[in-house]
């Protein structure tokens, strides 16, 4: 049974919990994936390639974009654009892959809103203690910087309602796992089987 | 995180499907599910114990127990009634044990009414041909009888806009893992662990 559409899933979560490493990890293992790419306005760096690491844009396209409601999300940091285009995501999902966006709580949240049919997954901190070591093991944040992240992170776990499913992130190989089963049950729903099933029923019931 | 109720998992199909050999296999591989016993008033067998094999009772006390609705489905077949006891399943759940109920397409659509947070599995036959196959390798049923049972499965399979998810048993190992997917996936569920979750916020969060 071939399905006609994939689907598009979302992995976020707050910062510091290891959206990036379970995202590479799932990359890395046997998938009918397409990584989501994203949008930016920010120079191209050497090594980098359009259409492959981001799609480069000039300030001018990427506002046109947002005016004619192409972009899934989008944020501004500093003086560069950075957003989801929407029509890479649905000519993947037309295609019949998976797509995997992985991206911060308030980007996720636009996209629920313009793309409801997603599937919407939160990664865990273990604890909030575990979740402060990781923001100070990186070693870049001030202490002052750090109690802001930990106060930003339990605010965006509140925001976890809007999620469809929540893996906890205390073992990467466990985390990689639950995500490829809640990818793999997805296909199972009665509705997308319905939809094909019913066309081998007609065939067969003239 | 210890999870404190278990879920229902209900795996029903068409006669013919193949429900009783992937429930089999699902018991033969690791789980934490407990199989739902049924209740008959038909006569004990040889070799057979109660609470094992079912729950025995007699006429009247099934009876009673269908007055207090204290079964989630039940039919008469001949002069003998068969039902899932609410009780046995509700006291397995409550252990944090998930349970798995095989059964007949109009029995789940009653457990679907008396328990609609049960999880519904469809198990579909590849195909209409393949299942008339399977009947009549069965070989206890006359041509008419097939041609019965298979205008019936073709009603059934049409019932299942009722169920969560649907399962092609074409090859029964791959079968197996989908509901092991399923089951695995269910519990992963955001409302599920945010319960859990919420509950280590609050130790962290005075």
């Amino acid at each position: 049974m071939i399905e006609e559409k994939g689907i598009l899933f979302i992995l976020s979560g707050p910062s510091g919990v290891g959206k990036g490493t379970v995202r590479k990890e799932i990359f890395n293992r046997k998938n009918n994936l397409k990584y989501s790419i994203s949008m930016t306005t920010r120079k191209m760096r050497p090594g980098e390639k359009d259409g492959v690491d981001y799609f480069f844009k000039t300030k001018e396209e990427f506002q046109e974009l947002i005016r004619q409601n192409k972009l899934l999300e989008y944020a501004k940091y500093v003086d560069n654009y950075y957003g989801t285009p929407r029509e890479y995501v649905e000519d993947m999902l037309a295609a019949g892959h998976d797509v995997l966006l992985e991206i911060e709580v308030q980007g996720a949240l636009q996209v629920k809103k313009n793309f409801p049919d997603g599937v919407f997954i939160f990664l865990l901190p273990p604890s909030l203690e575990e979740l402060k070591n990781r923001i100070v093991r990186r070693g870049t944040e001030t202490d002052s910087l750090v109690r802001n992240r930990l106060a930003e992170a339990k605010k965006e776990i509140r925001m976890m309602d809007n999620y469809d499913y929540a893996v906890l992130n205390d073992d990467i190989d466990r985390a990689v796992e639950n995500v490829r089963t809640i990818i793999a049950s997805e296909h199972l729903k009665r509705e997308r089987v319905e939809k094909q099933y019913k066309k081998i029923l007609e065939v067969e019931l003239p």
